[in-house]
């Protein structure tokens, strides 16, 4: 645990970083958040993450007490504060202390803003550890407007869907949705190769708007690598030529099984090396 | 808001109670929780709501740290430190503060418990005001262990879908699961009559295990009326002889439309109001 928190303003000590015990986030994870990293001792994709934050505050109707240059001064001043060069930062806003109780919140509430850091070291360029996960037996709900936003109240599915796939010795998990196609793993979106194109769940499979999908994507457009946004079923990945991860912190991470099932024969393919490879070099 | 609050053992004054804002209830909705009432001093089903809130509890694998007599001791502490003979108690329990960041929780975690109360009278006897409910978009997701249990994240869709109604104009709204099933109402269960019997959605339609639906299932039994639980569609419900929900605060409330629709005409009927006129004279 990292010694200083930015809590509504101010820098604290962790041990004094405290919140409401009446505080929506607490009590109904009525509240959203974004984890990005710094690198070099600068917010990586920046804009991205507000806009995302911005978007997932607007669909709950929580009001963004700063504006960007703010909630950049919080990350960079935490980030900061820790001496910190390279950093995991999580922003989390809540709709604040309830003014009283049930689902319905009272006008006038001030949101409550939370900026942590923890170290972080952007990932070696070398030959990545391919990493094996399990189908979870939890689907997401693509009808849920958590499926889209990231939301505290939005991570319970994922939280048992890890807890079960670590129990069962795997790394990660994989859910599908509730038509049975695939939507992403915990925390990251997932992406698979066939026949040299990318392939990678559309939002509407209930997934989050990945920020390191993004980056990818964008990676792979100027290599020339074809990408569809589509459905996909589990068969569909298990037939793959390779998958892959994408998430902020883990950057990209290879998949060498699925539910016990190798992908490939359990090599890392050469398309998710060359997306790593030139992710981090940007990084 | 209410003066005083339990938290961690202790009671302190509501502006002082607070909680680390690396706790993973605050941070991932990685709690549980239960919301009781107190009536003339004594909570109302006490060994009920232990009873769940240990099976939600133990559902995310997060130790309860008392025994039944602390929590019970912890429930009239607070709303005696209040003066309140009658009350609303919310008991939370997260799995406490971070030691690391990431789904996965390290382990020797302490966990959180507050115990909040606010003023609550038993509802008057008389004839009772029925309301109108929405039928949501968002679809409840069976296949969730959230859907079970009572957690901190498994209330967003609930937000989102009684935030739209209140925007509509409705007092709350009910909620299909994933194969278009009935499972509840936003923080209640419903139960719907026909031809004399009381239908309610199966557990695994992704309903939580009410406290007040058992109790008011234990007077069906009592008055002789027919008590299944089964599935139902939102035809079942628009076509039934009468609607009500059940819910710990609320008690038995007459629903007398949905979606729009008037049921049966609009009144409130027989068997609603017998259940609810025997729940509150024992209440």
């Amino acid at each position: 645990v990292t010694r200083y928190v930015w809590v509504n303003g101010a820098i604290v000590e962790s041990s004094a970083a405290a919140i409401m015990a009446s505080d929506r986030g607490f009590t109904l994870g009525d509240g959203v958040f974004e984890t990005l990293t710094v690198s070099g001792g600068c917010p990586v994709r920046l804009a991205d993450h507000l806009r995302r934050l911005r978007a997932s505050a607007a669909a709950l109707s929580i009001p963004v007490p700063y504006p960007d240059g703010g909630l950049e001064q919080a990350v960079l001043d935490t980030a900061r504060a820790n001496d910190l060069a390279g950093a995991v930062v999580r922003v989390t806003l809540t709709r604040g202390p309830a003014l009283g109780r049930g689902l319905v919140p009272a006008d006038g509430a001030a949101p409550t803003l939370v900026v942590q850091a923890h170290p972080w070291r952007k990932p070696a360029t070398g030959q990545p550890h391919g990493i094996r996960v399990a189908l979870a037996s939890v689907r997401r709900n693509e009808t849920s407007p958590a499926s889209r936003i990231k939301a505290i109240g939005g991570y319970l599915d994922a939280l048992v869907a890890r807890a079960e796939a670590g129990s069962a010795g795997y790394d990660d998990a994989i859910l599908l949705n509730t038509t049975s196609h695939v939507a992403c793993a915990t925390t990251s979106n997932l992406c698979a190769v066939l026949r040299g194109a990318v392939l990678t769940p559309a939002l509407e499979c209930g997934v989050l708007d990945g920020v390191t999908r993004r980056a990818v994507r964008e990676i792979a457009d100027a290599l020339g690598i074809q990408w569809t946004e589509t459905w996909l079923t589990a068969a569909d990945v298990l037939s793959a030529d390779e998958v892959f991860l994408t998430n902020s912190v883990r950057t990209v991470v290879p998949v060498v099984s699925v539910g016990g099932s190798q992908i490939a024969g359990g090599e890392v393919g050469p398309i998710t090396l060359a997306l790593r490879r030139e992710y981090l070099r940007v990084l």
